[in-house]
């Protein structure tokens, strides 16, 4: 099967994600700057979630670049991925009027965990397709970035009953591990 | 007529309708468990309305991929799947909502068969086009396991009166059946 | 200029404003039959759009299949069309609400009658780009159907203020001439 | 890298923050004239931001139109751009409802300055990738339109404080100064 479909619905699904986000920021009760002062942590939530989803897009994107055909299991594990993707507008804007509660923190570091764990099935699915002398499975190597990530998503899950701003904190800096292509960053993690 | 923008026409319907639902996923009212304890409900028919969904743009995926050219009745009888597929989220959250009351769980099966026929109508048209030897018609064979899904939602959807677990139950096994390919139930429907 | 982006564009566009009029679709207050009395206008309103907006994705199809490539002001013409054609969830919704009354019948009927105003000025636009003799102008031909309908809009608009059912009757009975190619209707108009 | 998903996943997140301000379009709360009177600002504001996403799909169709590969950077600097679109709505729904109140009216043209400024990035991205040579850097030349705009909007977003209405015709101007290909326009700022 060509990957033309899979690639056009995720892009819109993606797209429509990305987008749905900017739903929840509810116009400001009022029309001075008092007004705007209680959106402050629901625009950061959103701000992070704009990276993440960025992020997610990217990745799919430069993974699917390697490959020309998919196996009717990668339409699956592509499903299962937008399916924790689709979660990521409800979680955010629980997060963001929460002003950092525990439940909603910790809620938001197991959905990151979930997208990147069915991410990482994603992945070997259409490894186990191609071949371990792929492009694609080349291109992912030892995965050390993927697999640090999903473990510091749970970190911050755990740690968002004890102390949520370093739930925050980790959600934040793997982002940034993401956007910036850092090397001293690539180097402490071992690539 | 060539397939490309009916294909990229439903690939965005069938992307907005599975994140549409997710709208319907309130951000819950307070910051700790109980809050999400009501939410299970509404979260197990969204589960479900996604997987449901999924099977749809992958079996319409497979469908157009069989076929180079659409007349101008498919596209209507492509429109007319789209139509019932839309009202997905509409009868999920009232589903949700209802903790399977008679009439929402009717409803759901309702739509659930309205799409089924619909689905069935759609191939109808796209075989009288190419003819009774083409891939498509080999491909969808004697449709035993679309025909039994159209029947298992309509006794869903009548069960809904006297027992709505028995319909949960139904909507849930016709989705399975279709997600895993398990040989048992191939066989077991005959095919 | 290619043409693929400005059908991927429209077919975005279009896609999400046929979808977004479920989200007017809202769940109902209570959990019987009772409870979707108060839909049926509504829902009435919902699916005479859905045949509206996917009419328009039809000729929109048919026409850009005729041609290779777009002109500058032919993107400019083609929102102006999505222009109109967004307000239609709006409008739709008001008129179900309204059981039919004065003004959201006009609104319904102006918001048909500018649509089909601005269809007729991307045609025209395109024609002139590709001259009178270019596959375009001859299937559009005279556009008697098309004109039929801009004016039975407008009467449909000001009967609005007078038997608001005549008005109802009038744009169901234009949808009705776009979807069944009825040779009766055809010959009726002086096709 | 292609440019094939890049425009695809533009197109579609455009497309829908294009239409998802008509979500804000509530529906009045009534049947008659009178309660259309208030949606006058409200639909004000929503067509002036039509024109402006309409503007911004236009010049990114235009841009993308003459290069054929996209590096990493221009991935991001795009998201960038679109963060910036995706405030579109939740400001023009601000300005709408506020009656050109001192902070609506500086947010939207701050949200105006910095989607300009994200344009200025993504096109100099790109420009740095294909060179000072390309069809690219000469079709934006030294792109005084676009500095214009820039200006205006900081130039609007401060006079919000001091007289909105003229904010209001500022945003006008310029959206009207990229609609309209006007000589005079294009020559009393120095094209």
């Amino acid at each position: 099967m060509g990957k033309g479909r899979i690639e056009a619905f995720s892009d819109g699904v993606i797209a429509i994600i990305i987008t749905i986000m900017v739903l929840e920021l509810k116009v400001p009760e009022g029309f001075d700057l008092e007004a705007l002062r209680p959106m402050a942590p629901i625009f950061s939530a959103y701000v992070l979630s704009f990276v993440y989803v960025g992020i997610y897009w990217n990745n799919h994107h430069h993974m699917f670049h390697t490959v020309q055909k998919v196996s009717g299991g990668t339409l699956w594990a592509n499903l299962h991925l937008l399916f924790w993707l689709s979660l990521f507008p409800a979680v955010t804007h629980w997060l963001g009027e929460s002003h950092l509660a525990a439940w909603p923190t910790a809620a938001y570091g197991i959905v990151l965990f979930m997208a990147g764990i069915a991410y990482f099935i994603l992945a070997h699915v259409m490894i186990r397709q191609h071949g371990p002398d792929s492009t694609l499975a080349r291109a992912l190597g030892r995965d050390i970035k993927g697999k640090t990530s999903v473990v510091l998503y749970l970190v911050g899950a755990v740690c968002a009953f004890i102390a949520p701003w370093i739930s925050a904190a980790l959600y934040t800096f793997v982002a940034a591990m993401w956007l910036i292509p850092d090397r001293r960053i690539e180097h402490l993690i071992g690539e």
